[in-house]
C-alpha cells in the first residue's frame, strides 16, 4: 500500500471514436473509491467539445475498418471536463484504445501532450515547476498512444490482443517490450492492461497497490465485478499469440 | 435464436446520477453487436442537456447518501442522443441504476415514460398505432424504475445485491417475485440482471439469445470479457441473500 499524503489528481484522455468502456470501466471503479478517498477525476480532450464513442472496430492485421460508422444521429458522446491546455496538475492519466487510436493524425495533439507530461521524469528543472506524473495507465489500444510518445523505449508493455500486431506496428512501438499473454503489465510507473474488460481489472490491481486489498474487493464487490488477475490471460492463446 | 426480420430499435433511459457502467458495459456488447447487425442506440432523456454520471453511493438498507458528491468541475456527463418526446419507436429498453434511482421525484417521468411504453402489452388498439416493446432490460438498481411502474405485478425479476432490501421497497415492489441468487433474470420480456458488471453478462446473454452463440462470443472476446453465466451469483453470498 502507497503512503499517499495528498488528494489523487486522475485524468483520463479522450479522443474522438474511443472506445466506452476503456474509460467507463475503470472510471467507474475510481467513482467508487472516490467516495472513500480524496481524489479528482478529470476528462481531457483538445477542447471542450463532446467526444464521441466508438461504433467501428479495425481489422488488427490489416488496419481496414470493419463495420459501417454509426449514424450521427445515433453517436454516443461524453463531455470533457478539461481541455489539454487548462488541465489540472495530474499524477495519473489513463489513456483508453479505441477505433480512434487509428486515426493517427487525429491522435498526435494527444500524443504531444502525452510525451510532454512522460518528459517531465527526465527533467529535473521541469519537475521543480510542475508536479511529476505518478502513472500512466493505458487501456486496450490506449498503448498505441502512449509508445508513439517514444518515452517508453525497453519498458515492459501490452495491449489489445486482437490488435497486438497492429500496435506493435506504430512509430517507436519496436523498442518496447511487448508481453504477449499478461491481463496487465506493470513496469514502474507504467501500468498497461490487454483490450477492453482488462482495464477495469488493471484498475482494480492499482487500487489495491495504492490502497490496499480491503478497498478494491470493496469496490469489486460493490460492482459485481468477476475479476482476472494480472497473469490470468485467456484471449492470448484465442488470438494465437504466446 | 430469433428471427430477426427488421433492424432493432434499442434506447437506453438517462437520468441525472446514473451509474456509468450500468450503461457503458451493455453498450460496450451493443456497439460491437451493432458492426454486424443493423440496429439503432439512442440515449433517451427527459431533454437533450447532458445528463451527469453518478459519484455517490448509497446505503443499502438507510438510503442514506455516503461519501461526497463530486465537484461540479469533476462531473462526467453523457449527452443524450434523443428525448423521450422524440423517442425513435423501440423495440428494446434498458434501463440503468445509480445514486440517482433513489431520488423518487427526479426519476418520476421516466417511470411515467416507462408505464406508457409497457402499457402497450396490454392495448390491442395503442399496438394497431405503435410498435410494441419487444424487450425490457434493467440492469442494477435501475428494476426500481421499472417495478415502480406497476407493470411487472408477479414477475421474476433481481436486482443490485447491495441495495436489494431498497429496491424491494420502493412502490409496487412487493408484487414482483424478487429472485435473489442469480446473475440475471428472464421471465417473458422482462430481463433484470443483478448489479452493475452483471448487466454486461446479461446483455451478453440476450445477444446469444437473439443472434447466436457465435455471435455473443465474438463479441465476448473482442471485449476480453471475464463471463460469469446467468445462474452464477457469488454475490448474493456475499451480501447475505439466499
Amino acid at each position: 500500500m502507497v503512503n499517499i499524503t495528498a488528494p489523487l489528481r486522475i485524468g483520463y484522455v479522450l479522443f474522438p471514436a474511443f472506445t466506452a468502456m476503456d474509460v467507463f470501466g475503470p472510471l467507474q471503479v475510481l467513482n467508487l473509491v472516490s467516495i472513500t478517498h480524496n481524489m479528482t477525476l478529470s476528462l481531457l480532450s483538445t477542447d471542450l467539445e463532446p467526444v464521441s464513442v466508438d461504433r467501428t472496430i479495425v481489422d488488427g492485421v490489416s488496419g481496414g475498418m470493419l463495420g459501417s460508422s454509426a449514424s450521427p444521429d445515433f453517436t454516443q458522446f461524453v463531455l470533457p471536463t478539461h481541455t489539454f491546455s487548462d488541465a489540472p496538475e495530474l499524477d495519473v492519466v489513463f489513456v483508453p484504445g479505441g477505433a480512434g487510436a487509428r486515426n493517427i493524425n487525429g491522435t498526435q495533439p494527444h500524443v504531444d501532450w502525452l510525451r510532454r507530461r512522460l518528459a517531465m521524469d527526465d527533467d529535473p528543472h521541469q519537475q521543480q515547476q510542475q508536479q511529476q506524473l505518478k502513472y500512466v495507465m493505458s487501456v486496450c489500444t490506449g498503448a498505441s498512444l502512449v509508445a508513439r510518445t517514444g518515452r517508453i523505449a525497453g519498458r515492459n508493455a501490452t495491449t489489445n490482443k486482437a490488435a497486438f500486431t497492429w500496435v506493435r506496428s506504430v512509430e517507436h512501438a519496436e523498442d518496447v517490450n511487448w508481453i504477449a499473454r499478461a491481463r496487465w503489465v506493470v513496469d514502474g510507473n507504467l501500468w498497461t492492461s490487454s483490450g477492453v474488460s482488462a482495464g477495469t481489472d488493471m484498475t482494480l490491481g492499482w487500487v489495491e497497490h495504492m490502497y490496499g486489498r480491503n478497498e478494491s474487493e470493496r469496490v469489486r464487490v460493490m460492482m459485481e465485478w468477476n475479476a482476472l488477475n494480472r497473469t490470468d490471460d485467456p484471449f492470448a492463446g484465442y488470438y494465437g499469440l504466446t
